[in-house]
C-alpha cells in the first residue's frame, strides 16, 4: 500500500512516520509513505502557494495550481484509488473508514492549510473527504498522519501480534475492559481478585461485564 | 502554558512540535512543551515499562510505576490543572473542550501504547480521558500532538490573525463556506461570479446561503 502526502510542512511529518509501527511497515516493505513538498510544484516566481481569497476575508487560501500539478505528476505514474481531503467538513473518520481504506493500493492525501484550499481541487480531484474530529486544527499534517496510521496498522503483518488489532476498543462493539498488570498491590491499591485467579471462565465473564458496564456509562451510542 | 507529555516514544514527537504554530508559540514564550520520555523512569534493571496483563490475553500493559515516577517528579515542581490520558474510551474531544483546556496554565498528558496502561493509573491520576475520535491508532502520542494544536492555536497571540481562529468552522456553528483564490479561470472552471462583484452584501449573503446548505448537507447534527 502506498501513501503519497502534499503538504506544505513535509518536515512536519518526518518523526511520525520515521518511528513505531509506521516505521516498521515501511522497513518490512508493507507500506510505502512519501511525502511531498506542495512548494516544489509552485509555478509563480515567489514559489507562493496561496493567495488572498475572492470576496475579501481574512486568511489566505491555498491555490489549484501547485496541488493540480503535483497531483497530475503522481496520476501520471500509477492509478490512485482514493484522492482524500483531510478537512474539518469531511466525512467523521472512524473505525469502518479506516478498515475500508485498508485494502486499497494507492492513496493520495491533501493537507490543507490556512483559510482552506480553492474549492474547485475539492471539487475536481478530491474523491473523498475526512475529518478526524470536530475540532480546528492548524493544518492537515495531524490529520493525515492519524490516517496513516489507522489504515496501516491494519495491514496485515504490520502488527507483531495479530489478534492485537482485532480485540481493540472499536473493532467489537464494546469498549475494552480495564488491564492491570504487576505489581498485584500498589500503594494499598490491588488488582481485582479475579484476575488473580486463574480461573479463564470467570476472568472471560468479568471482562464481559467491565466492558459493557464502561460503554453503558461512557458510550452508550456503540450499544445501539 | 505548559503541556508536559509523557511516551515511550519521545522522538516521534520531534517533528510535530518543532514546526508550524507550535513553534511559533514556544519561540515566542506563549506555551511551553515538553516530551518526558517514559523509559527514564522504569524502576527495573531492564527499564521494561510495560507487563504482561493479569488474567491472561494478547497484549502488553503499561505499568503503573513509571508512569507514578514521573507524574509525581512534575507534580513535585509545579501544580497541574489536569492529568489527561488520551484513550479511544475517552471523551471524544470538540472544539468547545479545546476552548476549555485553552485557558488552564500546566497539564500533563499520558500517550498509552501496547494493550493499555494500567487501570490504577487511571483512577489515582487522570483527571480526564479524551478520545480523538472513534478509531484505533497505534499510540496516544498523535492524539496528544492533535490536543496541544488545537489548544495552543486558540492562546492570543499564537496565531497571526487573530480574527482567524474565530471564523474557523466549529467555532460557529456552521462549516465554512466554500474558498476560492487566482486564478479566476483555471481550464474552464471558474470562480462564482458572486466573489468577483465587490459586492459585500451580497458577498456575504452567499457564503452564508453556502455555508448553511454545506452544513444542512453535510452536518445535519450541527444545526440541532
Amino acid at each position: 500500500m502506498r501513501f503519497d502526502i502534499i503538504t506544505v510542512l513535509p518536515a512536519l511529518l518526518e518523526s511520525p512516520f520515521a518511528h513505531s509501527i509506521l516505521q516498521r511497515a515501511q522497513k518490512k516493505g508493507i507500506a510505502e509513505i512519501v511525502v511531498h513538498n506542495l512548494r516544489d510544484y509552485a509555478t509563480n516566481k515567489q514559489k507562493s502557494v496561496d493567495d488572498y481569497q475572492y470576496g475579501g476575508g481574512s486568511g489566505m487560501v491555498m491555490s489549484i495550481e501547485p496541488f493540480a500539478a503535483c497531483i497530475e505528476k503522481l496520476q501520471a505514474e500509477r492509478t490512485y484509488d482514493e484522492i482524500i481531503f483531510m478537512s474539518p467538513d469531511g466525512v467523521t473518520l472512524n473505525q469502518s473508514t479506516a478498515n475500508e481504506l485498508s485494502i486499497k493500493k494507492n492513496i493520495i492525501i491533501l493537507c490543507g492549510h490556512y483559510k482552506g484550499i480553492d474549492q474547485r481541487i475539492r471539487d475536481i480531484f478530491v474523491t473523498r473527504e475526512i475529518s478526524v474530529g470536530d475540532y480546528v486544527l492548524s493544518g492537515g499534517e495531524l490529520p493525515a498522519a492519524i490516517v496513516v496510521d489507522a489504515v496501516v496498522r491494519l495491514i496485515p503483518g504490520v502488527l507483531n501480534d495479530e489478534t492485537s488489532a482485532l480485540s481493540d476498543s472499536f473493532q467489537g462493539e464494546l469498549l475494552d475492559a480495564p488491564v492491570f498488570t504487576r505489581p498485584a498491590d500498589w500503594r494499598g491499591h490491588k488488582v481485582p481478585d479475579v484476575l488473580l485467579s486463574g480461573h479463564e471462565a470467570k476472568i472471560n465473564e468479568w471482562r464481559h461485564e467491565q466492558a459493557f458496564e464502561r460503554t453503558q456509562k461512557r458510550r452508550p451510542d456503540l450499544l445501539d
